[in-house]
């Protein structure tokens, strides 16, 4: 007999999750034998929680076709750590209790680190309570900081439009330097890594174009050398392009961007490591600035995502079903990485033990001597990640994204209290 | 015997005022017997100061076919008012010695608003100096406040970019509102007038979907009614997304950018209305907020430019042609609407002396009567502007921009000193 599926979005959405989960769909709609209903989580795991499922058998092939084409997370997703008993819940306990009420045999769980956590969390508590689904994590995440898999489904389309947005970027400001703006700053997220910052430094096809310095998150701003690097280049070339990381800090390990602004009424400002440099390079350098901060615009950025990622999204999400329904359990899907010139990959596996709680950050020898650059073995890295297009349809001017019916299941259990 | 013709770029680039330029040089090549050269400024009406001229003439067909696909100002543009006699300059006479050296016939200055009025005085002075040359201006501006013509070439390609963000973003935001961000602000260019600010509008295809608030230059922001506003809307949606003009001001005229963040040092804090406003839905509010500030990636962002917009500003550049070989002086081809729905176009011709120092607004009837979004009637006005795609040729996942060779042409008059 076919057991159902869950499926839930996890953390920080993308431009491609949802290629993952039209991956997971229709895989499952292949494998009818083994796969039954596949419900979705309504805001991700908290769906499970609530018992507020969806189920996606209520969307037609061509919605779910049109997943792959749009953004965001189209059964909501969640910022939410499942507390354990150690914390007073019985989240876990829950989750299972709900997989039985509505014979779910597997799990797949999309997300970055915290949900390969809680993948293997999962997959263990349920076997301990005698009810083991196959849980298997898609993996997501643009911050490229998961090991083992080449890369991170997600990153590359961040990528790649961070690479854009700075080239373009660049015309701009070389065209007006010399009368306008010396110094541009570009604010890129990544907290701990620093990949989408390195991304930006892809826009530099020559030396003395910019991007001319990335602040990464691994380096540590220096208070003399850094502003001096930027004063040097602005004198060199006439104005001075910078990717800088949200998570840039100083040698003590503080954030730029928590380093003190206070509003007229004494509130502490928030966040933006670009406005923060920006009045540096404005008040010691005296050059005039310009910053721009992307924020959610770089994740999800559809229109302009990398077609070797979204072809690796999707593929991740077709993977988690054919490794389920081969019973293998707790376990994750990974890119395999065969050549660089020409790119070809392939799908591996890992243990989800051995993903969890592990971060990748950037290698020392992807970043210049200096701190300042990328280096040729990093382009190397990066380059066949943003590579092909994968333009949406539009209609109107605008890109045409589904949104679902995203059609409620019939409750089993009763009222659940936290 | 043909004259030589200078072309200059002014002020802000935008995605498609190379387009404009191809335009112009294209038309020339195909008007030899009247125009001879067609120089360029380096850096603007700079060049011609200096008597930095660049021969266009030494680019490829192809490469100036190119230059439709290129953002930026190709030839560098520059923000620079000409020093008239009253400001102790003497710059339109030197201005008129470096044409007269050169043979230049015809002036095409590629501008806003200033350079419509430079262009007037060009004309005006040469006619005194005895050295008439035919000065058209080519118009180019993204906040689309030129009067008489039915938008401004630049405009529209922004504003496809910012209704594509805001939308992408509206369903980043929408699918983790349950855990997780409450409130999305994205600034937008538009110091003056709410244009930009308007086409952010456009990504709300259903009333309850974002952005729900917009806040253009032309309504203060209340203090009261404006987070009033923005928590009703969380309370109802979940969320709440709001398109912020960098020009928002309070109800006596100041700027709410400049309301006095300081940093650590007691600095004044640089510009950016979106941090001031994330500041006081934290602080006011306790909504968990995030924000983006497009800045230079909205008007460079060729990659998503509009295909009328690029249409109409290559067609604003041959015209400017056609008009000038007419011997048609101190003229501004225009786009004329002939029709919304299907929508038609032509090119018109006004007076630069009509064109100069008149802002054009949003109409009152373009705003809601809350104050806080766009009416039908404003849709309607801005829906074909937005259309058609026009994506750039891409290589190894980047768009393929032209740099050109810009050869210097040889000087003939002294060394100026201003």
């Amino acid at each position: 007999m076919p057991r159902n599926a869950f499926y839930a979005q996890s953390g920080g959405v993308t431009a491609v999750i949802n290629a993952s989960a039209a991956g997971v769909i229709e895989a499952a709609r292949r494998h009818r034998k083994q796969v039954g209903k596949v419900y979705a989580g309504r805001n991700g795991i908290i769906g499970a929680l609530t018992e507020d499922l969806i189920d996606t058998g209520k969307e037609s092939a061509a919605a779910i076709r049109a997943l792959r084409n749009t953004p965001g997370g189209a059964f909501g997703s969640a910022r939410y750590k499942l507390k354990g008993v150690e914390k007073g819940g019985h989240e876990y306990e829950r989750l299972i209790e709900v997989f039985k009420a509505h014979d779910i045999g597997y799990f797949f769980y999309n997300g970055g680190d915290d949900s390969a956590h809680t993948c293997l969390k999962v997959s263990r508590i349920a076997e301990t309570m005698g009810y083991p689904p196959v849980a298997v994590h898609v993996p997501k995440t643009v911050d490229n900081d998961l090991p083992i898999t080449d890369t991170c489904p997600g990153f590359g389309s961040v990528a790649k439009y961070v690479a854009t947005s700075m080239m373009e970027a660049v015309l701009d400001v070389e065209s007006m330097a010399k009368t306008s703006t010396k110094v541009f700053i570009l604010e890129v997220m990544g907290r701990h890594a620093g990949w989408i910052t390195a991304a930006t430094g892809l826009a530099q096809q020559k030396a003395g174009q910019g991007p001319h310095i990335l602040l990464f998150p691994e380096v540590p701003w220096n208070e003399e050398a850094s502003p001096a690097r930027v004063e040097e280049t602005v004198k060199q070339y006439g104005y001075c392009a910078i990717g800088a990381s949200e998570g840039l800090q100083d040698a003590q390990g503080k954030f730029l961007s928590e380093s003190g602004l206070k509003d007229a009424f004494g509130h502490s400002q928030l966040g933006g490591v670009a406005p923060m440099l920006a009045n540096l390079v404005q008040s010691r350098l005296k050059l005039k600035q310009h910053w721009a901060v992307a924020d959610y615009l770089q994740r999800a950025a559809r229109h302009i995502a990398s077609k070797a990622d979204l072809e690796q999204s999707y593929a991740v999400g077709k993977a988690a079903v054919e490794l389920a329904v081969k019973g293998m359990n707790s376990v994750m899907p990974t890119i395999v990485r065969t050549s660089s010139r020409p790119y070809r990959w392939k799908i591996g596996v890992a243990r989800v033990a051995d993903v969890a709680n592990v971060e990748k950050k950037m290698p020392r020898d992807f970043i210049t001597a200096d701190g300042f650059h990328i280096t040729p073995k990093c382009r190397n890295y990066l380059q066949p990640l943003i590579a092909g297009e994968a333009f949406p349809p539009f209609e109107g001017g605008l890109p045409k994204y589904v949104r679902l019916k995203n059609a409620p299941v019939k409750k089993k259990t009763g009222e659940w209290k936290p």
